[in-house]
């Protein structure tokens, strides 16, 4: 199978709230007062906890029916937690981002506790987003100016 | 610092679309048709990059700040690739997700290139999903069931 590229772009509409455009979507990120934000969207850290429950509701009905047994629903909890020393530059000892994300699934179906497992090893084995907090990924960042500083 | 904790709470509206809650906010979450889905959202890898837009906003402002400078605009440009052969079952020769992750930053201000290059290489080590990309982070997933197939 051929490659698949994704891309955004995004605008700084403020110093902590952001437009990101995909395609023809636009993402609204912003922060809760407490974090500088002016809480008109959801967060940086709650968009990824997002991404993960779609892509394990996408993955959980493929594998459902490559195995022959019927999703009638999911539901999908998740939560992780983070120490923000290091983001606000007070202190390098825990790392940045969360330190652990932990999942529910709640899945309606008739298949038995032996299927799930091996349903559940598939789903998060094959999530493109799961795959991506749970090993490296290498990320290029580069700089581009318009216009250079006299 | 205290630990801080977010958490979202997920609906699997159809096998390829999510309805998620992150506090009083939704967000929905697609596929365009080619992978399955009704196209009424950004998809699931796309939410990743928009994440991570919005989080090297928060952190470039905030670092900007304590170097003494101006960004009076940021524009962010994300893209990431991955093949799908995995995600669809047809080869465990790639890797799920992302392969890597590309990011242009286009910032308007006045500070010459090596004060950037400090700016960046700190907006990268304390950018909690730049974190939660490039390095490990444990996940457990648990199976939840209202009732238990007879």
């Amino acid at each position: 199978m051929s490659d698949l590229t994704f891309n955004i772009k995004a605008n700084s509409q403020s110093p902590a709230k952001t437009s990101v455009k995909a395609r023809n979507f636009e993402i609204l990120v912003d922060e809760p007062a407490g974090l500088g934000g002016t809480d008109l969207a959801p967060n940086p850290v709650e968009y990824v906890l997002a991404a993960f429950a779609g892509c394990l509701n996408v993955m959980g009905h493929l594998i459902a029916q490559e195995m022959g047994f019927e999703l009638r629903n999911l539901e999908i909890d998740i939560k992780g937690e983070l120490n923000p020393a290091k983001l606000f530059g007070k202190s390098d000892e825990q790392r940045a981002g969360y330190k652990y994300i932990s999942v529910i699934l709640k899945p309606d179906c008739d298949a038995d506790q032996p299927t799930l497992q091996k349903w559940i090893h598939a789903v998060e084995e094959r999530c493109p987003v799961s795959d991506n907090l749970q090993n490296r990924t290498p990320v290029k960042v580069e700089i581009v100016r318009e216009e250079i500083a006299n």
